[in-house]
């Protein structure tokens, strides 16, 4: 059969396909979506419609006269993910799922696939075949809740600052010189200027700090490192924040409460969603495990039996060590000076450590934060100690002539969260179009 | 008298200025910002702390034995925009601002300033010396105003796109070909290829409606174009958003509405925000007025007496002659065709003409959108005719294979709809760091 496509005309769309139900039995509703099977039964044809919210089944019986004759010739005849729009009425009936059908009173094929798709939802592809094929595979359940779990998660950590005094703010991401110093940025062409990706909203968000007091933000930041891991990509979603008159300690109470407003946000917004997922998620008791750097040192080679020194980072394979004594959502704190940046305020009565912190999630690093410097004079002699020169600084010192307070922040990676929240094994599945060193399309 | 710095120890702020008032009378506080005002008039010496929701008057009197004699001695040697934090205790007094001052108990300085701060509130200094000192700048009431109406506004909008059903999304900012093949992009060195910095989320936006139906996305775009207006910045903030299975008029009236949600929502938060601003905002009515681009070109011709032809693009000084006759929020729809993008559907009754509109706020372009194409075969013909090689376009092309709806959006201009809400003269006012072709810094 030739199907024409139809235009959208004036048919909008009255109802979601979770929006029905057997209660509205006899109503008339108008849905639209995409063509996710679609069977012949004898005198029996029918497909599923799938919509961003879910899907029901449309069903024409040969024998039921409220079905036009063109609409029973044409289901047979539509192809998977075809964009169909169907103004129907609700038949209840159990043996449909979700205990209802659509009997269809008009069909518009709004446009067609491709004749063989490159996915089929529920098996298992390559996540390269995935990515490569992006709008198809995420219009598959499993990551529209992914997604929808993002979102939720968006507004509840901008709810809970929002109500907590933070101001939300907007950082550049163009910058004339290499913040925090480091050498794994990506160069931009500006007109005949030098200038790069930044890397971090870390020296604009602590210079805020000086204006609004408390501040947010949530938005990319980028990394030029060939790190081809499950943890890392080129270009990172952050949630960053920064307080004011205030140092790691109310960084750290903070930000455990905001993570429990998200986690109960989702549990209460994104019970299906996460019933997809198969993902139960524990609120966790406040106040978080704080652990020392240096406890954590111990642990590892007495009951890690772990080769580490004082002083070392500690890689992913020394957390897969601590993931048998330390789980769920935990910070450690004070670490080495020499291993933090130079904006990272030594701890007054031993200089060797430091007010930082990780918030870790088992193995997995999710955020780092701690107090910064405040005084002028100590942060140039932090950046030369760091071998960094004070002059490509210049106008972030110039800030702490202004009357810069006390301060402390955190940065959080968006995507890491959404995985420990969504079970996902990869970075790359949390994020609609990953980019890594090797991908740059779609 | 030699000032020391001290640390912030075991003092938290118990309130912002603006909790306190005279009904407080005797009520112990702790307060902290920055010394905005210094005055010692005989017996009598007092500051004006600011923070980041107002100011309040610290007082202290030679003969209240409240006040520690060292206190009574720092006071006359603070500095202008020192940071303090007070201890101190509520007074009735109705000849202080706001009919109270604070009598000061403990005051800690914790950051002192440079000596001659190079810009003082009240005075008037050229936007570039402001630009260059932003983090004092941004300190002043007027500022802080302006910034706090955008944190209201980006959680209006959230609000009201949540619930409306669309998913907030976020789509990459750096890309492997030009979208919209556009010439005015910034090109990046990512590892050994080719790629640039995103003008536009649309294409991806166009993508994800065939995901999540409705999406949003507030987010900075690039336009390396070298204008030098008050209009214009390298890096811009915008709101995408596309709606699947809708055209045009869905567009234009689901952000008719999305405005009076948020200007309500200002009106309703920024009281005295908008009052240091001086602005009113008045809530437009709904539907706003539609003029199709051939009466605005008759209207300019006869009552404008403005040399233009159809088809030609309204300029801002022909946008200047409307002015006398259109005012506030209003739509141009119905373009010419030739003068509008690929992926804009021309109309089925007049292909000259397109489902595309302009949001315009008198003179200032707000928004631009309208229904898409989204038959693969007609986008490749668009792309033909605007002489761009659909080959460049594979990627996006691909997702008219997988089941692509009838579609429209827009993108609208944050910064600019922050100057129409703030009255800023200028868009560099309306964001915390411009980026200009001449300004990469702060």
């Amino acid at each position: 059969m030739d199907v024409p496509l139809e235009s959208l005309g004036e048919l909008r769309k009255t109802h979601y396909t979770s929006d029905l139900s057997a209660e509205d039995d006899g109503k008339e509703v108008v849905i639209g979506g995409w063509v996710a099977k679609n069977r012949s039964l004898g005198g029996l044809k029918f497909f599923i419609l799938q919509d961003r919210e879910g899907s029901c089944q449309v069903t024409a019986k040969d024998d039921n006269p409220d079905v036009p004759d063109d609409v029973k010739k044409l289901i047979p005849a539509l192809g998977i993910m075809w964009v169909v729009m169907v103004k129907g009425k609700i038949r209840a009936d159990q043996r449909a799922p979700g205990g209802f059908e659509v009997v269809p009173l008009q069909v518009k094929v709004l446009n067609k696939t491709m004749q063989q798709l490159p996915l089929v939802e529920g098996t298992n592809a390559e996540l390269d075949t995935r990515l490569n094929n992006r709008v198809l595979d995420l219009r598959f359940k499993r990551n529209q809740a992914i997604f929808k779990v993002q979102h939720v998660m968006f507004n509840a950590f901008r709810e809970f600052f929002t109500q907590n005094h933070f101001t939300e703010i907007s950082t550049p991401k163009i910058i004339g010189s290499a913040t925090e110093g480091g050498t794994e940025l990506f160069p931009i062409v500006y007109f005949n200027k030098e200038a790069f990706l930044s890397q971090s909203a870390q020296l604009y968000k602590e210079q805020m700090s000086s204006v609004f007091e408390r501040v947010f933000e949530i938005a990319p930041c980028y990394r030029a490192e060939a790190s081809h891991t499950k943890r890392h990509l080129c270009e990172i979603l952050t949630l960053d924040i920064e307080m004011g008159f205030a140092n790691i300690y109310d960084v750290l109470s903070t930000f455990e409460r905001a993570l429990v407003h998200v986690l109960q946000a989702i549990n209460k917004e994104c019970a299906s969603q996460l019933k997809t997922l198969g993902q139960k998620l524990l609120v966790p008791e406040l106040p978080f495990k704080r652990y020392t750097y240096s406890e954590v040192i111990d642990l590892l080679q007495t009951k890690g039996k772990y080769k580490i020194e004082w002083g070392e980072d500690i890689a992913t394979d020394a957390y897969r060590v601590l993931d048998k004594f330390m789980k769920g959502y935990f910070y450690i704190i004070k670490w080495p000076t020499a291993a933090k940046p130079f904006y990272i305020q030594p701890c007054e009565d031993d200089e060797k450590v430091s007010e930082s912190f990780d918030l870790q999630y088992g193995f997995l690093e999710l955020a780092s934060g701690g107090t910064r410097v405040h005084n002028k004079d100590f942060l140039i002699q932090r950046l030369r100690e760091k071998k960094l020169n004070p002059v490509s600084f210049e106008d972030h010192l110039k800030a702490f002539d202004f009357g810069m307070p006390p301060h402390a922040g955190l940065g959080f990676g968006i995507g890491r969260f959404l995985t420990v929240l969504t079970g996902a094994q990869d970075i790359r599945e949390a994020v609609l179009y990953p980019r890594t060193p090797d991908r740059l399309t779609p």
